[in-house]
């Protein structure tokens, strides 16, 4: 894929992961058209918005019958560069590491477990859902060698953003990080929060307004 | 609290989890007062934006110094009923359950975790991080008993929204959902879905633009 897409603004991009999921769950169902009022439907916006969405970004092939869902979801595949092999490690093999290495999105996404690290010297050399504990004293060397680019940073401990920064320093360029504690980089090392805590508020706030209906 | 917030939009009421988010870090940090410049720069929007949205929601006590963060706190956490005790369950007892009975975000959210649920008969009657396992079959006369009202759902199998639909009948409103299967329900429970997918679609976006332009 060319650069070109880096100009698109990020709040566009953001929609992406979204359409393919609800394209996808169509595409199981065996579904091989689906028109724009069905999607606004399902992602709950308009249909001139995704009308306007598909002329910016996606397959504008509308003829009559919708848009043809594995041509939307292959262009959203090229776009994310979903296909391209990211070699990865996940840093922390406690339960959350052990439970992503299973995570079947992760190799969906391109993403490719190679190794886990751990600061714990009881881990070191066990094998995890078929991938082995390696010491984090290990880990510099270890990136250069099998060209890692993106890691999981499954650590509940304070001192992620540490790790983070050197290994960066190695290469990687992808955090992914379930640390409640966020941080950020100078350019060119890209981070994604996963926000657990906001899941949970908006839940609370949801059930709030359930109970209050009750009163 | 009163019912009154359900009338706000939906997404003014998701940008409150970021604000708790920004304002706990600078609490943290010590500080009394922020502007809504600095608090604008934190959340990626304008400065009017945040000023239209505290006008709007939240204590627009601005004096000067900026506005009170503690203040602006007890207001989310008042709107988001984060205070209020939610009895929970977890119902998977795998790597991922055990993870989050330690997820401190739970408690200040106000969810109690009181029980594991599981399918694998092994599993009942042990006791995980202080939480007892108990055997799926039991579930709804503990749901009763027990007043549980929210469920996790940290199950990587399929049937999920089965069971979520079964347990829902028991009077459990709020589901918080692991499980790459999204489903619905009719009005009045709740479920908040963790897209772990779209962050990892997003990282990979970042990452290729960084990869195109180094070519």
């Amino acid at each position: 894929m060319s650069g070109q897409y880096r100009d698109y603004p990020k709040h566009l991009i953001r929609k992406l992961p979204r359409y393919y999921r609800y394209l996808n769950e169509q595409k199981q169902l065996g579904r091989e058209y689906i028109s724009s009022n069905e999607l606004a439907l399902l992602m709950g916006i308009s249909p001139s918005q995704v009308r306007q969405d598909f002329n910016r970004f996606l397959y504008n092939g509308y003829h009559g019958v919708g848009y043809n869902v594995s041509a939307i979801l292959e262009q959203i595949t090229e776009l994310l560069d979903l296909k391209t092999k990211k070699n990865t490690i996940i840093i922390g093999a406690g339960n959350l590491g052990q439970s992503l290495s299973n995570y079947d999105e992760l190799k969906n996404c391109g993403f490719e477990i190679k190794a886990f690290f751990d600061i714990n010297p009881k881990l070191t050399g066990a094998v995890i859902n078929g991938i082995k504990v390696f010491d984090m004293d290990k880990i510099g060397e270890y990136i250069e060698a099998e060209n890692i680019v993106a890691a999981i940073l499954a650590l509940p401990t304070e001192g992620t953003s540490e790790i983070a920064r050197k290994i960066s320093e190695y290469g990687v360029t992808m955090f992914l990080n379930f640390n409640p504690v966020f941080f950020e980089f100078e350019r060119d090392v890209f981070i994604e929060n996963v926000h657990i805590d906001d899941n949970l508020m908006m839940l609370s706030y949801k059930g709030a307004g359930e109970r209050n209906d009750e009163k």
